[in-house]
């Protein structure tokens, strides 16, 4: 392979002659083969190309920067955006923990790119732009990084996590008012109780997903604070006056989302509580689909021997060795994307929780747990929404028939009997295998009448 | 031990002479010998008071409940509250999963405690009150205990959690304020870096505790809403027209907190989201209070051989072994206490993930997690702003040597000389042991006026 | 209340007069009121009774100690482990990291009992026994914690949690036999599959256990190792020749337990692995035991409108309002502790990963966490046993009729007519309601004789 | 794009056609959208090719696949080994729970493979190979996949994990080795304590690694175990007599590790407790390690205002703003990957506990949560050992001023003078900022002499 010479303050390196990047990000592909390559998520080097654009337009507005120059960055950033650059980030997240080595990629792949758009090959001649000076003028690693960070999560989290919950959610209030007149036997404890509609069940669904996207919408003014400007622990040292209001405006404007300044930089640097607090209600979805995704394989079990009262569609044969088998697989995705997000979420607390001083130097790890979760939860919503859930159906034969059988229409007596002599209807019906009707009557306790009038599942459900 | 006979739908059953429980009770007690007795909280038990109350309330004045019934519910629920009956409840927290047995405990302990009110001995003549048809009128288990459950935590959250936050939230403030100009050395990557005041690193734990207060609020509109009115699988099956407002209306007067009924009580039963995200944001003040508690004790390390920037009150002798010992003592529970919380999110998630159908049945296991972690966390918050954090003292003399002896003040000079000269500067001063001073003039690259004029500490932090 | 006054090296305290403890403990009472008293766990305290008889054996041995004070020192010890002194040690978990204040808890109310032992008042003439000097000789807070903490933990893995799985165990071992001719239909993804026995299933569980059981064996060596010799910060400092090995010895004289010198013990003082392994090992029991006690309530759902293939006891009335309910509680408790001890698992990595130079400071909260998952999987695994595994039956109508309509019988086909053929029978009998007999012999693949001949659920089984 | 018909049992499918895969890989990458493509571990896919061919050989052996099948789907799998088909693996973690759709694409890719093996092209006349009833054979997804991934689990821990532990336990040994003269101060609760040596320091975090390694290797017997031969339920159905013994044996020789078959094979396809096992021992690790890298961090903190007691190596600039700043960017990257593991410890819990009847459905997470740890731990103990560890030095000129500093050298005159004469001592000099050795004698405890003799450093190590 051909190389070229970089530079830093150490010294020279050997840089591929066809990269973009250069010494500090060579290094740190030397010092950290840990995992996979290229680990770091790119939405977090777009985050970057975001911020190093608003940080060039602050800095030519308040003087410190040349027009060309904010030109350049800027033009690379989009050429950044644009998806264009995504092979000039080699680096993974286990680097150092504020991600400084991932600035420096982003400042060098910046400089480089800028010397070749005014027509030079890199190395040629004095630098167009000097990475740190430059590139990385008015800003430090450490407000950086949680800037991208914050900038690829809310991103990730409005434009997959949100849609892809609120797609299912839709679906789920269809479900809700389509099955509104299906009675059906509740169970609680996983034994046969009084009966709901099924249209009732799917609505206690989409209510726990209503309130778990309330609760993520209620982090999103933490995540929208911007630590730029903080610079190197939060004083600001080194950027002019009044940049860090401008530069949150600037990515607001280029982002189009509401990015607001952190009001107090030294906690924007020092600790990311506003991760681990959107994590939070990403892991209270997580909670929540793991309970909808797993009622439903239940109640879709079957299709001859299971509970059997819905079915979800088939869209793949479900064993290797089984003919004609099909199965929940939809549901299984779906339940271990919430696995993996309630894992995220533990090691998302375990960096956030070990901060020291001005830093937390757990900051790639935290923003790949993010943005793992954030999409895995909106991508998993989709697939579930439009491989399962749309699809599903009641089968109102099965219902039917464990409606009728069920014990617990008792429970309608206990306002005309008592709850101990309803109880004892239970009991012997279920002692002697008979209906509750032949049990109310043989024990005297009613006229079969009676019993007609008041045991109606259909009025039974509220 | 004396004996009576009490009786369930199963039969009779052996209950201590002196105790005001029934039957199932002490079922209860005999079939689940789990962990240390009587580990169901109190706080539960009051809960259950208060909407018993509430509910025979509602009752009367819906025409179910005859107002003679609803005083004897009315004051024994008073006297329970009041905490008169604190060893009537002896069940522990690993019963069955809906809490049914703590509600049927309450449940006979006020039909039993009302036949007392009446003139009466246990057990002699008629029940004053039916446990199951008077006292649980117009409700099941599985509506009662997730309200009494949400009241509890709701309550413990206002009464001790958020006071206690907010002492020391109250406390950090004065101290960022009180340290503003005590300009010390910061500190990355736990690494010498460029100055900040002791106010501003303060500030940062300040802003994380607003944050986290924040958060934590956010999450008290979920919690306020009770699930009684539900009954059995959701429907209210067996309540009056108008009972689910009316009882929420009655739980929201007797206790002084704004609780309204669950607008969909599918949900309110069947998940317990609502614990799940407020715990999340205790988990999130845990992550806080951690990253704070740690700091400080590293600021205080010392006294001869660590960072010692600050001292911390000396409350009792450090050292069984090591005469003259002080150590910070405060912080060490208090970061136990993190650890616990952190802890005990995960046994909530792992509760709220597994419901099943109508009914979650980790609801005892859920309340205790986030009573004790609310508990906690108040409590440790106050002890450490006592004991601790209102004591908390600059160490001038170590804090100025270490400011001036920083290699890092040379980051003001970037912005005069660039990067690259100045970190020349710095690596030459490390590999010599001098100061930035004397190598910058001795590189040439400044005069010494001129340094003197640039680097000034007190002009690097903001 | 009457005081007398106790005196340490930081001054005089006020102590309740009718209390053995002295100055050290009472300061800790004031200055760490974080949740419910005493909440130390009495178990970490008889650990210290057995050590601190230990070391007085082995310092007199070594002649460092009188006779006299051996003997005293000794008979306090056993005092406390015969449980007489349980209201002395009213100290909480949320103290100093390194339990120091619980170490002195012991050493005051040992020294003031012993003065009471020879007949003075506490506070009267000299004293008779010194905290510091006499009974804390050879030791530190920072060596006897740990070695206290592995003692309790020890102890209870092998008298209270070892018996109860195994006990389990061994009832799952004879399901496993008695149901082994009980063919009935296998599930997988929650659907129906091809059949294996009632027995085969619970030969699974039993596995489970069996590995369970003997990875927590495979850890109890880590947690033998006594730190106790470590003093303050390992190197021993202010013991005699020879004191570990001996010290140790005692103990496991004394606790009749298997206990050694820890090898290496500045490990054993700043982290607490051994700690974190068996709670490891316990969290694998819970993840294992959650998946026995959910199959288990699975199974038994109904009783008309579930799976309904076995019967568990009915051992108290199910529901407050549904009349004649039986719900699967055992399985509840018990998935409730699993819960919790998956949290607790997590606390005490927060706590073992979070050790400062030579002491890990979360001690008290790791004892606790794993006092109480070791009691907590013991104790429910009884209960489980005894009100829930050993009156399992099957239901063999239930489980016939499910058989016999099982699709997934097909699967015997595969080694006859090929996985395609069978798939095509399968579907076509899903699709049409009929038996795959009837759509074997209409599609032509087999004969109904050969049908009947290959395809024999008995046959299937293994 | 190009695309062949492919068909399965529901129909056909477009496959691209230049790809190997077949109809339902197909339909699994459509319906399974979640994430990144292709994010099932190839280490997956390459446990699936061991056993393709043990299978095949067994088969063959056993008498029921013919010789050529066995050769062409044995060299299929040799070359998916060599690596020669590593994009014909397109799907993600988030499929069918069972991971069948990763078996149906290895089965599909060896069948389309062996027909170009035998000169024909693609969909061109008869199937040489049937992906289900050939290369299948004997085989479920619920038996192959949990076969795979242990296979892929247990060479990622013995080729990576443990040789990389292993490489920086040798270095932690050699260091405690050569710093074992290296007398220096203690510290508990983060505060000065009596003296140990850097070595002695060392020795503690290699006594932890041993631990963990002897705890690792504790859980591989358990993930030895094969579930190969249980096929779809466990009970081995459609497998040949003594097939399970035959092909474990196939594995073990092909892999050259001690693969055994599975003696239960209901638990092997229904729990999932080995990887649980395993992943809770790569958790202690991660502990351990978390406790090592922070520590080495805080002894190197500095340069000239941390504790700074030793030195690391500088491998790059340290900071994008602060010129010259060299940072512990190993231990960070290290510290991160600890908590990245215990966050999938809790994954992998969570989908550990939730195996319903005959199958758990969390297999694909559990597996790559598994082998991500296992690589992260391996490949990071690798880099912290080269760039960090195996560079430490002492800085003794700051060892020995902090030693002599301290005021804890005071321990030593416990057993001369009591505990509470040298508290005095040691407090009286913290006070006045003086010397022990000044206030001893003020203070007329002992004679300067005495104090020259008993209070010495380096007889206070051990």
């Amino acid at each position: 392979m051909n190389y070229r010479i970089e530079k830093d303050t150490m010294g020279e390196v050997q840089v591929p002659a066809d990269k973009l990047w250069g010494a500090q990000t060579e290094r740190s592909r030397n010092n950290f083969k840990i995992g996979s390559p290229a680990s770091m998520p790119l939405e977090v080097v777009y985050g970057f190309a975001y911020l190093k654009k608003a940080a060039a337009y602050t800095n030519c507005e308040l003087g410190v920067l040349p027009e060309e120059k904010r030109d350049l960055i800027s033009k690379v950033c989009d050429e950044i955006l644009a998806g264009k650059h995504d092979d000039q980030f080699p680096l993974v997240i286990w680097q150092t923990g504020s991600g400084t080595q991932s600035n420096m990629n982003v400042n060098e792949v910046i400089a480089n790119r800028a010397h070749q758009l005014v027509g030079k090959t890199i190395g040629e001649g004095d630098k167009t732009l000097q990475p740190n000076d430059d590139v990385n003028k008015s800003q430090s690693s450490n407000d950086t990084f949680p800037t991208g960070m914050h900038i690829a999560a809310y991103k990730k989290i409005v434009e997959v996590t949100i849609p892809g919950v609120e797609q299912l959610h839709k679906t789920l209030v269809k479900k809700s008012k389509d099955f509104n007149k299906v009675v059906k036997i509740g169970r609680t404890h996983l034994m046969d109780a009084t009966p709901l509609t099924l249209g009732q069940e799917f609505s206690g669904y989409a209510s726990q997903l209503e309130h778990g996207l309330k609760a993520l919408k209620n982090t999103l003014p933490h995540l929208s604070e911007m630590a730029l400007g903080g610079t190197a622990v939060g004083t600001g040292i080194n950027t002019p006056e009044g940049y860090s209001e401008k530069v949150a405006a600037y990515i607001a404007e280029f982002t189009g989302l509401p990015f607001i300044t952190a009001e107090n930089k030294f906690e924007a640097l020092a600790a990311h509580d506003a991760i681990v607090e959107s994590h939070g209600s990403l892991k209270q979805l997580a909670v929540s689909l793991n309970k909808i995704a797993n009622d439903i394989r239940m109640l879709a079990s079957g299709p001859r021997s299971g509970i059997g009262e819905i079915t979800i569609p088939a869209n793949e044969p479900g064993s290797s060795i089984m003919p004609g088998k099909v199965n929940p697989t939809q549901c299984e995705a779906l339940t271990m994307v919430c696995a993996q997000v309630i894992g995220n979420d533990m090691a998302i607390a375990v960096g956030g929780m070990q901060g020291h001083y001005e830093l937390n130097v757990f900051k790639p790890m935290m923003a790949a747990n993010i943005l793992q979760s954030a999409q895995l939860l909106g991508d998993a919503c989709v697939s579930f929404d439009e491989h399962c859930a749309q699809g599903i159906e009641p089968n109102h034969e099965v219902i039917k028939k464990q409606l009728n059988n069920s014990l617990m229409l008792v429970t309608a007596l206990n306002t005309k009997i008592g709850y101990y002599k309803a109880a004892e209807i239970a009991n012997t019906a279920h002692k002697n295998g008979t209906t509750l009707k032949e049990e109310a009557v043989n024990l005297g306790y009613l006229t079969a009448e009676e019993f007609d009038a008041w045991v109606k599942p259909e009025d039974m459900v509220g």
